[in-house]
């Protein structure tokens, strides 16, 4: 869109356009905020709001506000000649409150304000949870504890953890506070952490007051021990697996795609890539090219992740608050990590680097934080072998090459491989791969025949419980399929009987077709009944008189198996369904709510269904 | 298994070594019949039935007998010094009747004969489909119904459909007999000739007498245009796609698996590769090799296709028999297709030619039927950043790197592209990707607004209505998970209240686990519930004494829509769950039943697991 001249041209004349180009570049409504953007923000709100000993402010989260979708589709239409207003939306603490600010980058001012005073609380900056996991170590009782297991200090890493909500009882007492629990691990040989617990010690932190109100140390369990929890390669002793020969990926002419700014074009598509502290990766605008109507048609308005719900299923005292919102308490762009060429991305990947906010608003580089690449897996895209023509065979095959956008998110034990992978086929596909380390519970026992109770989880190796859990990764899609005015068409499969003598057959199965109506019609649970479900634009046909639409094809469903009375799951309410949908609403991006840390569930896409 | 040293010395002792080892390749107990062989059985057949103008005698299976599975393992163990008598399974038919043969090669004889007086019919061979898709061009009223309609009787193409089974009464008529039905195409300026369906004409074809018994001009329907019907790239007129740059699979040291025969050895997994006329590709005796154990640990005795079915849901005269079973009618292994160099398969590919038996019981040759190749797609195989260790970030990412054995199926307007991929998780991943052309019905209808009635299907371009139909793919597994004892688990997850004041939880999920202890046990429809499947050994234990096993992960799960008592749904019956475990049975190959033509559904899955 933004009608920019194609990279061969760029090229070529460089010099003369590169002032024109970067400008524009920085003003495509949907960018990212920029370093300088960032410092200009801090400033801002630091003069509004100046720090002293009486006074602290820290940045929770800055982002982008965006420009309403009105505003963006008509500058995309060049239907205006200016660019719209560029603003940050700020969550800050200021003095113990939540305060939400937009911050005018034009006109270098706050331009609205005000105090958040409902349940929950913003996401946990670094610093945060850095400055709480440092306390421990000068906390006498905590340094107590650890002598008495006779374990070295120096070996000895904490870790934050939210602690959701579990009632009003609790509510009016001592939790009406923006807290953590820090639990603890144990190194001393091995840089594996997560695999050597230290059970039993707990300590709440008021995140505000930035100290430790209240311990514990409830009881005393082995700390699993470091053999076998190496994971470096370099590192690990023989016998050594059979290593393969090297396999590569080769782009003799280089990569088919351009990145112009945050435009990112490929074969037929084209979509916006920009980055959120909170979200992680946002593709927007993605369109793709009508060579018959030689034109652009839109796909996804905007797309990204909108919370990750990972409750753990273990009632143990340490255990039992483990119900994390990584998105929404941890930030998904926050954790996003820098990926290393060659292994996490392969040679033809062209990195992109990320910014966020730090406590104090200064800007903060993820260098390669995205890599975009295209792949070839030894897929076929579409293929036919003619061979019913007498004495004739025609061959015809495609190989499947598409391009991928990945960013990896990682959540202390776990790392998520996010992509976003665009076909030929005109389709787009959304995956997430789940690695690195599970999170397991030391204990007493060293086998399973030995455990008498319910330990929630499997023994994986002595005095290791690999506890069981979900993860409920929950995606906000804007569908725009051929302009804004979309329906939702819920297309089920219907065995029809064959009653009149017609046919020898018995049966046959039709489609039977509903366009939601109200917002509960198009709550979907996956798996019971074979169905389509079709986003389509009512006002657009085929040649042929059909629907456009686009289809959403989900893998590997579940459903949530907590009791919908349970806290946890009154927060999650929104994995009671596969699939909700909304009309369009831009303040509701976050599917557990705004302020996801420590949230009542008031907030969630469950409550705005319902209304 | 069968001691072989490793690939480099055999490079090393190569002129030592060569008369060693290539009767020991061709001795596999389990490698499929080879050129000569089928030269052997045709010989000892025709001698015990000699051909004449009053007896003909086709060969309509000719495949490997396999030996038991316990005289496999013994021989695998070196407890035999000899090899397994070598054997081969013949259906022939012979004066319109069934026989099956056993041959034994090492014997030079029939080792065994039946005539098989049940319901249903071998496998077509081609030249069954080729001679009867011929007898129109010299029937005078196909010829005239062709005229009639004004179309180029040269520029027509036929192609045979099988008919199924619709009940008792048809049964006792006409139908007894080994019939097809034939139905004709239109090419006249494309080679996409599933496009250019000539509506309303159809022929019943005895295949035993080889002509045409039944013929019907019911009505006359457009056919539609060959315009924008081309699917080949190189005669394709502009306007053009955006063309992408190459991109290709490298391997500068070559490939890192070895093949030795019929056996496959690539990483840790090494496996049996084989070739049937129905089946396809064949994987046995998959093993993988544990490093603590120094030893190799079988994983699956034997898995292949067992059945495809492909009902359609037309009513209309000439449709409503369409309820193919492509595997047991058309011959999933006799309709692999010739691989591509570069496109159906990667530049690092290495392919393998397969055999099967003509109608004459002559070997026909495949030319790269299978090809063999390392997949790098860019992906990660396990990664973690470890961020937590404060001053110190340790990041390990390891390349998703897999073996894939692929062959592609052809069964008129589909293909079926075949992966059997083996990852160095541990996993073996069995895909399926459906391409080529829909089946479209000609039809007068030109717009959707038109169409009064059920069209059964979509119009897909002018007189053009794609059809709805279903695929339902049936593997036959046998999984010897570290040994030949396995049992079934399904392990549910329960959602738990918590009712004492143990927890703020007021609920969890737990595993509940239950071996099945009989077939009907073991029958699952999936999606209903969050389930584990899990195939164990019982007799073996982790350290930690967990149970050894396999999880079988059903991706993309639906269920049959058509009634049960309807005649197709009765022969396709295994389609009523999605996966039924039963006790091993060498004869149970087939879901569908050794003879799926016209079969009444008495050889099902369903009815041995009812048993």
């Amino acid at each position: 869109m933004a009608a920019a001249p194609s990279q061969t041209i760029l090229f070529i004349i460089l010099l003369h356009i590169f002032y024109i180009f970067v400008p524009s570049h920085q003003y495509h409504p949907l960018d990212s905020l920029t370093p300088s953007e960032f410092s200009q923000i801090r400033s801002i709100v630091t003069k509004a709001y100046p720090e002293s000993s009486t006074h602290k402010l820290t940045f929770q989260y800055v982002g982008l506000e965006e420009p309403s979708k009105q505003t963006v589709i008509s500058w995309l239409k060049n239907e205006t000649t200016t660019n719209p207003p560029r603003q940050a939306f700020v969550i800050a603490r200021i003095d113990h409150q939540t305060h939400e600010l937009i911050v005018d980058l034009s006109l270098q001012e706050i331009a609205s304000k005000r105090i958040y005073s409902g349940y929950g609380y913003p996401m946990f900056t670094f610093e945060d949870q850095e400055n709480a996991d440092k306390l421990a170590f000068t906390y006498p009782p905590f340094v107590a504890s650890i002598r008495r297991r006779g374990l070295k200090l120096e070996e000895v890493v904490c870790e934050s953890f939210s602690v959701g909500w579990y009632g009003a009882e609790e509510e009016e007492g001592k939790n009406k506070k923006r807290i953590v629990k820090v639990m603890c691990y144990y190194m001393n040989g091995t840089v594996n952490l997560f695999m050597r617990p230290i059970e039993g010690i707990s300590m709440t932190v008021d995140l505000d007051e930035m100290k430790i109100i209240g311990f514990q140390d409830r009881v005393t369990v082995p700390v699993p021990k470091a053999d076998e929890t190496e994971f470096r390669e370099s590192k690990i002793k023989p016998p050594f697996r059979q290593s393969l020969k090297a396999i590569t990926v080769v782009q003799p002419d280089g990569p088919s795609f351009t990145i112009d700014g945050h435009m990112i074009r490929w074969a037929d598509w084209e979509f916006h890539l920009s980055f959120d502290v909170r979200a992680g990766m946002i593709i927007s605008l993605a369109s793709i090219y009508d060579l018959e109507k030689q034109q652009s048609r839109r796909v996804l308005y905007k797309g990204h992740v909108s919370e990750m719900f990972v409750p753990y299923m273990d009632l143990t005292e340490e255990w039992q608050r483990r119900t994390f919102f990584d998105a929404g308490e941890y930030g998904y762009g926050l954790c996003s990590m820098t990926l290393e060429p060659l292994r996490d991305c392969p040679p033809n990947a062209v990195f992109m680097d990320a910014y966020f906010s730090k406590q104090d608003g200064m800007p903060r580089k993820i260098p390669k934080a995205f890599c975009i690449f295209e792949r070839y897996a030894g897929d076929i895209m579409w293929r036919h072998t003619e061979a019913t023509i007498p004495g004739k065979t025609v061959r015809e095959v495609r190989q499947d090459v598409s391009l991928v956008v990945r960013t990896v998110s990682t959540f202390g034990n776990y790392d998520y491989v996010n992509d976003w992978e665009f076909k030929q086929s005109g389709s787009i596909k959304v995956t997430v791969g789940l690695t690195g380390m599970v999170q397991v519970r030391g204990t007493t026992y060293t086998h399973k025949d030995h455990m008498e109770e319910d330990v929630y989880g499997t023994l994986v190796a002595e005095n290791s419980i690999a506890i069981h859990h979900d993860h409920f990764l929950t995606y906000r899609l804007d569908l725009d399929v051929d302009g804004d005015a979309n329906s939702f068409v819920r297309s089920k499969l219907r065995t029809t009987r064959v009653n009149d003598r017609r046919s020898s057959r018995k049966s046959y199965w039709t489609v039977d077709s509903k366009t939601a109506k109200t917002e509960s019609d198009a709550r979907i649970k996956l798996g019971s009944e074979p169905a389509e479900l079709l986003f389509v634009n009512p006002n657009k046909k085929t040649k042929m008189g059909n629907l456009i639409g686009y289809r959403l094809i989900p893998e590997g469903v579940t459903g949530a198996l907590l009791s919908s009375d349970d806290h946890p799951q009154i927060r999650a309410a929104f994995t009671n369904y596969n699939v909700w949908v909304t009309a369009y609403n831009k303040s509701e991006k976050w599917a557990g709510g705004l302020y996801a840390d420590q949230s009542h569930g008031d907030d969630t896409l469950a409550v705005w269904s319902n209304r």
